[in-house]
This record gives structure tokens, sequence and C-alpha cells, in this order.
């Protein structure tokens, strides 16, 4: 029997539960389990990211929480995810005195996004996916061109189009670059990252593990094929957003005894690689990382698509 | 009792009262006497910029009236005050011969794009803001580079992000910052332009007066804080988007005893100092000016998240 | 009486008569006959366009029809418009060892994207037009920065908009320019295709013919007073999306006794124009062509306001 006047009890820590499925989340899988082991294989990466990714889930929990969102929502970790890459992606990208508390006010911010996405969505059964983080980050990375406290760090530096040349170039070291593309989803490199993560989704279901490895591959394949830089294939770049819209389209936002699924999840996991592609192209001139939006988008036209199609 | 044959009959002058209430509706007020304040305020600073305002109006109104828009919209203003703006932006940032056709043709657009997204934003039950406006007014900016008969003033010069220099440097004067704060929202400076239009917002009601200096003030100091360049605080442009968000958040799509709404319209007015860098960042390689999408971005995130967190 | 095991069933053909319908609904209509006629239009202009269009078009159709897409849509054209365009945009407009493939692939992609946004614009009423060929083509194109295989023609330059300088001289032939007008919505140039596609159009209607012809017009006499390039204009550029405007503003998606229609499909057409010259200029830096989106934004503010404002 619930009890209506605290989230999750009955359980114990239930704030603590909501955030670590919060983590989960970002690799749509609602497991407290699989958001430890990811929590893990941040911190042992890197101690900061450690601490600003378990604040941000948390304070996107709390948001949730005390905004009057939705119980079941805030339970499953719904609030947590988008809050968390933003808290972590500003960290990243940004330095100087105001960067933690931006990237935790950005917490703040994709929590409240991720509602008000909600709201825009709900009259089309659409999932809000990872829009609410891309376009929080996107925004408030670009502010820090007007503003003197904090700055971008090296690694986003605007460049030309006009003067774009591409090197494809460079050595691809298939194993770690296999890895990265799960360690990647949360701007980890190293093979005990990546091992920890696709352990994670396998405890949840041997069907996610497939699925992950089976889009990191045709990820990483169409991007070779294509003539993908070779440096970004072996950085895990090409892989994380496939491992993304393989989970999603194939697995998670699958209805009932849809045939055509691993069809489309492939078809979708080689869109995402030329959405890679090009939205890398049109950040550009701004010098912002593309984050999830390949996913965002590829998973969206599929699961759209899908919406539409099984209507009698 | 009323007269189906015109509307706002019963009362004199209904049209003009409409026009009146649509320049009102730019600082998101239904009030005659406030819109009447506002054009005093525009007129005083520039004959021309006054004749434009009411024009855009008044043909905004028309058009919604003409084109058969409902009556209660039309009477409170709705479609008056995205035309406004616009036909103020484009004789602002319009110079040559075919600038003042453009600026009326721009108010009708405006007029038709508003009835537009609320089509688009009924299911959801969100507000159209003045979205309408901005993405009128921009592209209509960007057509004068490929349109011979006008073209861009000199304050809208395209720059490439990769060699923007952030120098902040630069005297504040106080006093004006807050006093422009106000005018900015109609791209106007000076003390009395700016006490006229607080005037304005404070005969409707002293809490909406309280709201917008408080926005402005936190707007004002957050800039100043994160080290935002001193010319633009001093100019308002800091300030007046701020002051919509408070206004917008705090009091006029607050919902019943929210008691957290002091607490979003201050998050939400700081939210908007970071909007403000980071669409003036954005809009650089094109040379456009930011408008209000710093206000309507981050008062959609905040209307949108109390819909969906209001729900049962 | 309807069978239910095939599409169209009771008619000879009925998946070349669907792909037929495909081709016509660029234009917004549903006619086979029209279809084949544009068909011929660009198979005489290029047989390898023609190959592309037609493949497209029926690739785009069987993926709506095997996706499980609503019966009637599929006969309609509704799954085939979007892809053939997409096709032959991206065979125009790559060049490379992959190029054929891109093409093939991104025809499965609009078709999916089609029936992901009938899914988001459903609660709205509003059609998707071509929307989901826009964004799919510019992404696609935009990925071959970035991808080894394939990369974009020399008539795609990217280009610094603070470096741009308009040069409208040239001579018009106003005859060519006209007939232009009409091939330019499927890419082509010359009489032939022009009159063809100009009789398709006729044919099904004498009004749509009418509507078409006055838009043409109106879009190539507003691009000249307002001072476009002349060799634009001459090419046809300023006359294809103002033919689209027209033709859904004017009578396709025109209600009832709608007697503002007329005056709509005008101010539409000129808005038309005005959109051209913004979104080319928006696209400079990115080198992308402008394609329908000139028309599926102008249609889109005028359809959606007309919905709102014909609520009771």
């Amino acid at each position: 029997m619930k009890n209506e006047g605290t989230i999750g009890s009955g359980k114990r820590f239930p704030f603590l539960l909501a955030t670590m499925k919060g983590i989960s989340q970002v690799i749509l899988i609602e497991n407290w389990l699989t958001g430890l082991l990811i929590l893990t294989a941040i911190t042992i990466t890197s101690l900061e990211l450690g601490v600003i990714a378990f604040l941000s889930a948390a304070i996107g929990t709390l948001t949730g929480r005390l905004g009057g969102g939705n119980r079941e929502s805030v339970e499953k970790g719904l609030y947590g995810y988008n809050p968390m890459l933003t808290g972590m992606a500003l960290l990243l990208f940004l330095e100087g005195p105001a960067s933690w508390g931006i990237a935790l006010f950005g917490a703040v911010i994709a929590a409240a996004f991720t509602a008000s996405m909600m709201t825009l969505l709900q009259p089309t059964g659409m999932p809000t996916l990872t829009f609410p983080y891309i376009v929080t980050t996107w925004l408030l990375l670009l502010s820090s061109y007007r503003l003197d406290t904090f700055k971008l760090t090296d690694e986003t530096v605007p460049q030309d189009l006009s003067h774009w040349k591409l090197e494809i170039a460079g050595k691809i070291h298939w194993p770690s670059a296999f890895l990265d593309g799960a360690g990647q989803i949360f701007f980890l490199q190293g093979m005990a990252a990546g091992l920890l993560i696709f352990i994670g989704i396998f405890i949840t279901g041997w069907k996610l593990g497939l699925y992950a490895v089976a889009g990191n591959i045709i990820g990483i394949c169409a991007a070779y094929l294509l003539g993908a830089e070779h440096l970004l294939i072996d950085a895990g770049l090409y892989g994380y957003n496939a491992i993304l819209t393989a989970l999603a389209v194939g697995v998670v936002f699958r209805e009932g005894t849809n045939r055509l699924a691993p069809y489309t999840a492939i078809i979708g996991s080689i869109l995402t690689v030329l959405f890679i592609a090009s939205i890398d192209t049109a950040l550009l001139p701004f010098g912002l990382p593309a984050l999830t939006m390949p996913f965002a988008l590829s998973t969206s036209i599929f699961i759209g698509a899908r919406k539409m199609m099984q209507q009698p």
C-alpha cells in the first residue's frame, strides 16, 4: 500500500532511489542499480564529474518533487536525467569562477524545461527524450561569450564552415572505440567506464544489451564506411548516439509485437550517424558540441512515424 | 447587454479601445489607459515611432477583426501587440524607400502569425507571447540582404563568432539603466519614457508594478555580477526582458494560490539574463537583435512546467 | 466495393497510381495524370532526375504501405511527395560514389518523417506540407561536410554574411522566367518542362491553373519591384514558392465559402517572396538552398490563422 506523504515510501531512501533511476534514465532504463554502476563509471574517471553528476540528478529530482511534478514521473527518474547531463556538460565545457554555479543552475532549468516540454508534447504522445538537456546546455554555453565570469574551454572553438576541410586520416583502435561508445554517453573514455556501463545495461535486460551492442557496431561501421573522421570514430563519438537510438527505437518505445522494430532500429542507427555529421557541421560556426541531438532527432522521427502508422 | 454587430459596442470608440489595449498587451496588461501612457512615452521620444506604433497596433487589431478572429481576443488587444512591436522594429532597423511599406506589411503578417500560433499552441494551453513578432521581424530583417529597396541600418552588422572578443568595460548610470529597462521594451531610452511606462504598469496594479521593478533589478544585478557588457546594462538592454519575464511568470500566468510563483519569477528573471547573452551570441553571425526572445523562451519554460506540475 | 487485401484494388496498377499521385501531391494535387505529366517534364529534362524522382516517390509510397500507414493517405500519394523531392534534391546537390545510396535512403527517411510530423501536427489540424522534405534534405546535405564518400556540388558554397554584397543587375527574360517558375518546383528549367507542368495543373482544375499563374506573376513582380537579384528572378527561383503558396492558400486548404481566400493568397504570395530572400540569407553561412521552405512557412501562417479565425 502506498503512503501519500512521501515519494517511494515503503522503500528505504526513496529520494536516493529516484536519483539513481534518474541517472539510469539517460540510457532510457529505470533501474537504480544501473544508475549506481553508471555513477561508479563516472566517478572512477573523474571525481569532479561524479560529484556534479550526482548533484545534478538529485537537484533535478528535487525540483520535480518540490515543484509538484507527477509522483510517478519523479520516482521513475524522469526529472533527473536531463538535469544530470546538463550539469555534467556545463561543468565540462565551461571554466571560470562561476562554472559550478552555472552547472547547478542549469540542472534546475533542465528540470523545469523537461516539465515544460512534457506539456508541449502531451497532446501528441511523443516523449521528451533529451531535448531539454540539449537546448539548455547549448543556450547556457553560448551565453559565456557575453558574460565575463565563465567561458568555454578550448574544445569548443567556432569555425567558419567555408574554411572547413575534412581530414579523415587517423588510426582506429576498434575495441576502445567500441567501449568508448558507451562511455561517451556520459562524456567518458576508458575501458573500465565503458565496461561498467555495458554491464549496467545487460543486468536490466539481455535484449537491451544486444540492441546497445548492435547499435554501437552499426554506428561505428556506418561511420567508417561513409568516410567519417577516424579520430572521432576512435573516440567513440560515432557510437554513443547510435546506442541510444537502438535502445529507444528497438526496445524502449516499441509497442506490442512490432515485427518491424529491429529494422527501424537499424535504419535509425544509420540515420543517427548521418545526423551526427550534419549537426556537427551546423554547429561549427557556434563551436557547440552535438551532444545527443542526433539520437533525439532520429528517434523522434521513428517513434512519431510508428504512432501515426499504428493508428487504425 | 452586448450588441452582436460591432466590437465593444456599448463603449465609445471600441476600435480605439482595442488598439490601446493591444499596445498595453506588450507588457501583458489589458488596460487602455496603460496603452495610452505607453503610446505617449513612444511619441515624446520619436514622433515617427509613435505613428508606426499606433498604426501597427491598429492594423493588427483590424486584421484580427476583418479576418474573423475571436471577438473577445480582438477586444482584449491580443491581435495588436505582436503587430505593434513588429512595425516598430522593422521601421527602426530598416532604411530605404520601402521601409514604411515593409513595416506595415509586417504588422499584417504578425497578426496572421499570432492567429496561426494560437492554432499550434491551442492543444497545449500555452500562450503565444511575442514569438510571432520575433520570428516575423527576424525574417523580414534578413530579407533585406537580398532585396534592394530596403536595407538594415548600421546597428545590425553580422559578425564572425570566432573573432568575437568580450569587452565589458564602461560606466553604468544605475538610475537611467533602471528606467531604460522599461523603455527598451519599446526600443526607447530616456527618463521620461521609462517613468511613463512604469506609471502605466503601477496604475493597473501595484503587484504588477512591484514585480516589474523586482524583475528589472534582478536582471540588472544578475547581468552585472555575471560580467555582462556594461554598455548594454547601461542602455537597459539587460533589464527589459527580465521585466517581462517577472510580470508573466510572477503575476499574469500565475494560477490560483501558487506559493512558488515569487521564486520562479526570480529564477526566470535570472535565466532571462543568461538567455539574453546566449541569443545575442547566436544571432551575431546574422546581425540580428535578440528582441524579446529571451523573455519568450524563459517564460515558456516556466509556464509550461507549471502546467505539467499542477496536473493531479 | 473495396477489397481489404490490397491498396487501391479495383483499379489496375494500384501502386503505380499511388506513386503518380505522390508526384502530383508536390503541387498539392491528387491526380495521377498530373503526376505523369510532371514525371515526363522531369525525364525530358534529365533522364537521371526522372529515374530518381520515380524511384523516390515509389520508395516513399512503399514505406508508407509496408510501415502500416493509413490506407487512404498512402493511396492519395501523401507518402510519396516528400520522399520524391528529397531524392531529387539529394541527387542534384550531392556528388560522389555514395550519392545515389544517400538519395534513396533519404527518401525512406522522408517518408518516416512525414508520418512523424503527422503525429506532431495531428492535434492542431495543420498539414505537414513539405517540411519533412526540407529538414531531411538540409540535414543530409550538411552531413556531407563530415563524410568522405559524398560531397556538395559547387552550387552550394557557404558564405560569410558579413562579406555579402547584393548585386541585382542582369537581364530577365520574362517568358522563360514565368515558365521556369513552374519548372523550378522540380529543379527544372526549360520551356517544355514548364509548359507540361502548367498543363498538368490546368487539367485538374482551371481554378488551380489560374491561381498558379497568378501566384507566379505576383511572385515575379513582387521580387522585381522589391529589387531582388535579376538572375534569380530569371531562373524562376522567385516564382516556384509563390505558385505553391497561391495553390495552397487560395484553393487547396480553402474551407467552404471563404471570401477572403483570394486576398490571403495574394498576401501569402508576396510574403513568400520576402521569405525566399530571408531564408536564402539565413542559409548563406551553411551554403544550403532554400528549397520550398518559403512556401511551407508562409502557407502555415495563413492556414493556421484561418483555422483559428474560423472558430465560432
